[in-house]
């Protein structure tokens, strides 16, 4: 068996450097070759604890479910691993959402309004692409509000996350760690692969002239709203087949300590198996 | 290549009869053997047609979608071909609703004001389990409306799938047909099997019951909506392999209808190029 790859990513309490974490790194795998033949199997585990999770819910009351929190600088592979591990999951069941720039009537409320609509009902795996991390990342560097306004999302964020936990959420906030270059390199990508030229946008660019001062706002978030309720965990993203293979265990450990079960009918089984029978 | 599915499963104008067309049958496919031998080809084809759709949209404004109607008896496979059939498909781009006994605030709206908030958006597939047929199905079997209403509501129906197929939407309606024998096997099977006894409810006896007046309903449903816009597609449901085979191609020849595209940049590829390299 494995030792937990949530222990072995997750952020410790205390002062937070990404330029410690190698965007290349792997830990917890042994080989590329090895975790491919290691998928079917973390596949079919999946699977199965979708199933009890789900139906813990609908057969049994159960308020468990989980929120999968994925955040990373553009072309870290958010939508790569909404394909490959999210596309593992049984759609009925998943509740996705990616955020965009808030629209006009999203800026009317706090911040979190929109975040809590989006929330998973209980038996699901609720997906975040980009989320309401974004309003003390994007919002720090392009200071679309003053810093003592971040200064407090950063306590609000935690109280909230404290509330879901409170809930019987089990969250699991990855940051998709890429280096600099990988992200020069996914970009000329698109650029050069026609299927591909649609995702790109001029602003990505800009955007990525902003490294240092997102560096440092991921670090401020990861070492701020890291905590033992909700921690965070840098997945380093450099390589895809990694970064599945991570999230995937990340989401399977997480279902795990839920340990989700069939509940039995409340009916008896014996007199409806009759009632069947007897219905023609 | 195959002579298109959608014909030899749609609706013709005029008359219905449920009772010609065979649950069990498999049109369009040679055996479960070969059928499991196209899967990959079809899920690659899939897969190509769904980012192309996405594309278009995303990046070519194309306000081109589709939408997947599930209806059929309970334990016909609504959830399986969710699992099986919309579980090849990316998450990212479908919008999944399951439909229940509307709420009270839905209750307060004409019936098709849920399903116009449930829409897919351009670029998307839609997938109802469930949808507004019920407003003319267990509508009228329950007597949940007068007559009149529920006649009413075909044209209803017929005017809003015009509506969408117009703004350029492709739907796809499914009719997922199994015999009486076979719902009583899968209502025993759910009882048999503790990892599916959540899914089995004492009214689902009730309901068997009225299995005539269902079929009655479904057939005025289909008589009534099957129109050149929008058909409704008979898909004979008791073999599983057969019903997830038909419906993924059905999504695959909606898809090539569309036939999308993907979009050049509204940039200059080359000057990005540049502006990527010098971005250090």
């Amino acid at each position: 068996m494995h030792t937990p790859l949530s222990d072995q990513l997750r952020i410790l309490l205390g002062p937070v450097d990404l330029a410690d974490i190698d965007p290349g790194a792997t830990p917890g795998a042994v080989s590329h070759e090895q975790t491919e033949d290691e998928l079917p199997k973390l596949a079919a585990r999946l699977d199965d604890l979708q199933r009890r999770l789900f139906a813990a819910a609908q057969g049994g009351h159960s308020t468990r479910r989980v929120l999968l929190v994925l955040q990373g600088m553009d072309t870290s592979g958010k939508g790569g691993t909404v394909r490959h591990v999210v596309g593992q999951l049984n759609p009925n069941g998943i509740r996705l959402t990616a955020f965009k720039a808030p629209t006009e009537q999203e800026r009317e409320h706090d911040f979190l309004w929109r975040i809590r609509r989006a929330l998973p009902e209980p038996g699901e795996i609720g997906i975040f692409d980009r989320s309401h991390y974004e309003d003390v990342l994007i919002a720090r560097v392009r200071k679309l509000v003053p810093p003592m306004v971040v200064g407090r999302r950063y306590q609000l964020i935690n109280r909230f996350e404290q509330q879901l936990t409170a809930e019987g959420t089990v969250l699991v906030k990855c940051f998709l760690h890429i280096s600099r270059d990988e992200q020069m390199r996914r970009l000329l990508a698109r650029l050069d692969d026609p299927t591909k030229r649609w995702k790109y946008n001029p602003g990505d660019v800009d955007e990525r002239a902003l490294w240092p001062e997102y560096q440092e706002a991921y670090r401020r978030a990861l070492e701020k709203c890291s905590t033992d309720e909700a921690p965070w965990y840098v997945v380093p993203a450099d390589h895809k087949w990694y970064r599945n293979y991570a999230i995937t265990r990340l989401l399977i450990e997480a279902l795990e300590r839920i340990d989700p079960q069939y509940p039995p009918g409340d009916y008896d089984v014996e007199v409806e198996r009759e009632r069947v029978l007897a219905s023609g």
